[in-house]
């Protein structure tokens, strides 16, 4: 069992995007941050649900494939799932469809929790008011044997990373500048002490670098 | 003729490293941030003086013989050359000793200039109060076919690259995470639009990230 982040950030750090709102909830710069990603064989599979093979199979889609393997339990921020902007639909439940693509148990973490929401194929909404410690030990136990994964968004996964929980985080560095937003390494000097750090740079100019407990 | 900068920065984009003193004019972070290129043949060749031949010779190398080739002229911050440090001290002559590893005309950016420094193999230090714009004409002048180098500090490269001086910016990024110092990326959101972006992962772990306009 292993605890684990995946984020994509730009090459100044920033690794959410601004001017979000429930039509644009991606904000404006997001497609040019995960282009590489989106164009994966495996995102359009999982994530687009394609099943005819389109994409690209390098590098980038290796990581991509990693990442939706072997995940028992998610843990995300209100942000990403889309409370902020929309609190007052008591029937939100994600940007995702009607059949999200984690199939695990997903931990939402909140000020202010509601019922918890059961999606098909297998995704079942909770909602927590908790430490990062504390939702962390409920996701673990939903995971059994398997791993993990902190899904986001930046400020999410920085307070992991900040308490010491991840053992596994990737980014991809996309090579631009974003200049605003939230950056992932803010607070966080010294933190590749305890990890082996390895990069790797794939066919479409993003870099992939791992930090491994 | 262009105008080049190289930078080694760290994953968080930190580039100067804090607690400088004139015991320790480089901080106690910046050989963990400069460590692969300063076990390059080429830093030690003509940086250290050493010509045993010792030395890494992989893509750090590469980057470091392109760092040296093709210069005519460089423009460096009063913080590079140790100014602020040594304001008290009217001799003061940089850090690198009787014969600096430049063997060029040096520009030295600062608010109180002094009298040029002339000294062994060719560099001669001249000290000027100008804009970008203005000092970069001279060193241009000096350069004649040859490539003008911004040398740093990192804020000296920044404000070169905020007024669309730079024709080539090379970082070598250290996957560690400084967390304080002075960042290259502040304020250039956009940067890339009008460069080809180049990305290459060393023997090292070090990337190497170019912006070729």
């Amino acid at each position: 069992m292993a605890v684990r982040a995946d984020l994509n950030i730009a090459l100044d750090g920033y690794a959410s995007t601004t001017g979000q709102t429930a039509e644009n909830p991606m904000g404006d710069d997001w497609f040019r941050l995960v282009a590489a990603y989106s164009g994966t064989r495996t995102f359009r599979e999982h994530v687009l649900g394609d099943s005819s093979g389109a994409g690209t199979t390098g590098v980038d889609d290796a990581y991509a494939r990693e990442y939706f393997e072997g995940v028992g339990a998610e843990v995300m921020g209100a942000g990403m799932f889309g409370l902020h902007l929309n609190a007052d639909d008591p029937q939100w439940h994600g940007w995702w469809g009607d059949e999200p693509p984690f199939h695990v148990p997903v931990f939402v973490l909140t000020h202010a929790p509601r019922p918890s929401i059961e999606m098909a194929g297998g995704t079942t909404f909770h909602f927590r008011s908790a430490s990062p410690e504390g939702v962390l030990a409920e996701a673990i136990s939903a995971a059994g044997d398997t791993d993990v994964r902190i899904g986001g968004g930046v400020r999410t996964v920085r307070s992991f990373l900040a308490a010491g929980l991840v053992d596994r985080l990737h980014v991809g560095i996309t090579p631009i500048l974003l200049g605003r937003g939230h950056k992932l390494w803010d607070d966080l000097r010294g933190l590749e002490a305890g990890y082996t750090v390895s990069s790797e740079t794939a066919e479409s100019g993003i870099t992939h670098v791992t930090f491994q407990r």
